[in-house]
């Protein structure tokens, strides 16, 4: 790629312009969206590289290019430019640049649109920034009952090269009240003379706008269609959810889970782009908290100081103790948080899990109890000749059986009590689980240790 | 759900057939498969219901059903059904049944099927795991470029209702390679009589039936593709990789990256079907290795025993500095793993990645060392009168801006070398970080704690 790159800033300084509008012309819109992203070049070449794109591929780059990009060009813009881009976009994506540029753009972008586009703008950009409202488009297809089949080609013929997704159409009644769907397909192995009303499938699935988006992608992999009817409380058909937005709610979804689950928080802005500040800012509370709840732990110890001093061997086990015990227990919160995540475990499976992995939990247990036996007995006595005793060998045992049980069933209880009150589960992964289970394994160490050292 | 699940093995008691027919016949395939799938009947029952089912929904339900339902219905079937059955079946669905189930029930699968339906599976179960000729389907609309508009209508309805996508069809030439591609869309808006040829788009994106098939799934995601054909070394188009099976590839790798950051083998078996054993075996060998790995920090400990006896003050200190350590560790790793993961990051970026991650290292590291040598001074000294020294707290406030840039350099660093050398960066994540850094932060506090302290 960067080869490409630095072919196409050596054309721009030619001013081989027709050589670069081909060289567009045969690739397509997210690569060149990639390409403007790599290039290093000041604004104006931005716009007379842009000005270069073949008309119909500029929107649909304009759409896949960074936000420095967007906005950039859109300063750049003559107001003629910026008129005829807002209507060539779809009507989801113009409300998401809309969406992400500050007040002052978006205001000169919305100043600039027809009253029909400025109006539905207006209407998406009220819905929430999580709802299924947020991702529809308004543009498909739509057909009433009492049309033939070839009075709905029609339709598609006039209306299809500005719609989404053509290959679902959506029958209404004359209130926009929906009621049926009809697939091109089925449309194409009908009777021209059919009626819609007679071949349309009634029994439609479809979500309301204020909706979880997330769950209307859902529904997307779920029942794999290329696009989801969006209807408001009364029924009346509103938009479309298409699948190429599905996936990518799906992957945002995800990549936001597993940065939760880092203790960072979540950012849509790609790494290397994103300022200094702002990385600093979505990690350091995280780690404040984190390190504050950890300060526990030590009091846990100091508490412990004259038990320490008096055996000194037992202090060697503490970090193999802790790590295991957060290790088994985020082994069992993000299995949960996972199958909270696919639909495959809800709150009311809470007894279920917990008996699950209390099994689980003394399977692995007595595993790693008997191991760390073995490995004291070999490695620590035989081989180091540390002389741990029997009695602090069971101490560290026990210790080591009952934490891993103790680790396990927190994190799977932890998630789901975490869901049930609202809270994202994915919170409750590694990190605030390996916090509270350092606490719980020293607690359940320095008991043994009493009990059985008598110290 | 459990309510309809109720319902119908009350109306199965009471052999009233048809009602269950007809409430089958509005329902959709995933819905009659998850029912399937939580309501409790024996192997007679299950066929019983499985018979009752609308004719054209009885493939489709029986490919979303899980595998314990599948295998008790294959063995179940007459002959004919199980005839009847895979030549309903889409071509890829059929693969991924025959792949799922022991030797001897694939073997009677591949028996009922016809010849050339044989012969295609065979061919396609060849394909490794990963591969993009794994997830491909041999069932598209092939068009030539010398067809009319209006005869590949007649190819599309002679064909489509078998096909999974008929909205991109692909043109090859008469030796099956690959020069082009029409969407139905296309089709509609052009004239009868225009030549294939001359409409079709020429600059066709496919991959190889080696390629992996995250790959494929990234290109579908990237262009907003329904279909991306596939194509052997000699450009010849073998099949095409639909949208909807990209999404399963994406949402498995994900739940696979997200289990392997936590130390879990991954697996595709819903958890609460899943047996004990199998759960075990995911996860004891990571937590064996770490728990080996852990022993090694203690090591370090064991050999400042004599350090900590005298200064029992440090000792309280270790959790939260092994913990802050490990969590701004796998902060950024995680950071690094998404970013390769959605190609936003490569091997080539390692210098860049390490700048900025020693300058957030910074920040973060010093606004920590602040906070502690704060909440030493006020809570440990003032309100808990532990009299904890100036020194003391010295050493405990460099050891953390230390450790924390030492965390985070490793964590930002072995992602990328691990996907270098060809390992799933995703191993790099919390307990293999945390590990790593446990041992880094104990030898960087007793460093300063000898020099400082003149242990």
């Amino acid at each position: 790629m960067s080869e490409l790159s630095e072919n196409v800033t050596e054309l721009l300084k030619e001013k081989k312009i027709g050589v670069l509008h081909n060289m567009f012309h045969d690739m397509m819109p997210a690569d060149i969206a990639e390409l403007f992203e790599e290039i290093d070049v000041d604004a104006d070449s931005l716009l007379l590289l842009f000005r270069i794109l073949p008309k119909e591929l500029a929107a649909d780059t304009f759409v896949l290019m960074g936000q420095d990009n967007k906005e950039s060009l859109i300063e750049a813009f003559s107001d003629r430019e910026l008129s005829a881009l807002i209507e060539d976009m779809y009507l989801d994506d113009a409300v998401d640049v809309i969406d992400e540029m500050p007040a002052n753009v978006a205001q000169r972008i919305l100043s600039r649109a027809s009253t029909d586009t400025r109006r539905e703008i207006n209407a998406l950009l009220k819905y929430p920034h999580d709802s299924a409202g947020s991702i529809l488009t308004t543009e498909y297809i739509r057909l009433y009952p009492d049309m033939t089949v070839s009075q709905s080609f029609d339709v598609i013929r006039a209306t299809g090269i500005d719609k989404e997704t053509v290959y679902t159409c959506y029958v209404t009644d004359r209130t926009r009240k929906l009621v049926g769907v009809v697939s091109a397909l089925t449309l194409l192995l009908s009777d021209t003379n059919a009626e819609i009303g007679d071949i349309m499938n009634e029994n439609v699935i479809s979500v309301k706008t204020l909706d979880d988006k997330e769950y209307a992608a859902e529904l997307l992999r779920k029942y794999d269609f290329l696009a989801l009817p969006v209807v408001d409380l009364e029924d009346r058909m509103i938009g479309i959810v298409t699948i190429d937005d599905a996936v990518d709610v799906i992957v945002d979804e995800y990549s936001e889970d597993i940065e939760i689950m880092a203790a960072i928080t979540p950012t849509d802005k790609p790494y290397l782009k994103q300022s200094l500040f702002s990385i600093w800012k979505s990690r350091i509370p995280w780690l404040l908290l984190l390190m504050i709840s950890a300060t526990f732990t030590g009091m846990i110890i100091s508490s412990f100081e004259e038990a320490l001093a008096a055996q000194v061997a037992l202090t060697a086990f503490i970090p193999m103790l802790m790590d295991t015990g957060g290790n088994s227990g985020s082994q069992s919160s993000v299995t949960v948080i996972r199958g909270i995540s696919l639909s495959e475990i809800s709150f009311a499976d809470i007894p279920a899990v917990m008996w699950k992995e209390l099994r689980i939990s003394a399977m692995c247990g007595a595993c790693l109890a008997a191991a760390t036996f073995v490995k004291i007995q070999l490695v620590d006595n035989l081989i180091l000749h540390s002389e741990v005793s029997l009695l602090v060998a069971a101490v560290v045992c026990m210790t080591l059986f009952v934490t891993v049980m103790c680790a396990k069933i927190i994190g799977c209880t932890l998630p789901l009590i975490a869901k049930k009150l609202g809270f994202d589960p994915a919170v409750m992964a590694s990190p605030f689980i390996t916090t509270i289970v350092d606490a719980v394994s020293l607690l359940v160490y320095f008991a043994f240790a009493k009990a059985i050292l008598g110290l």
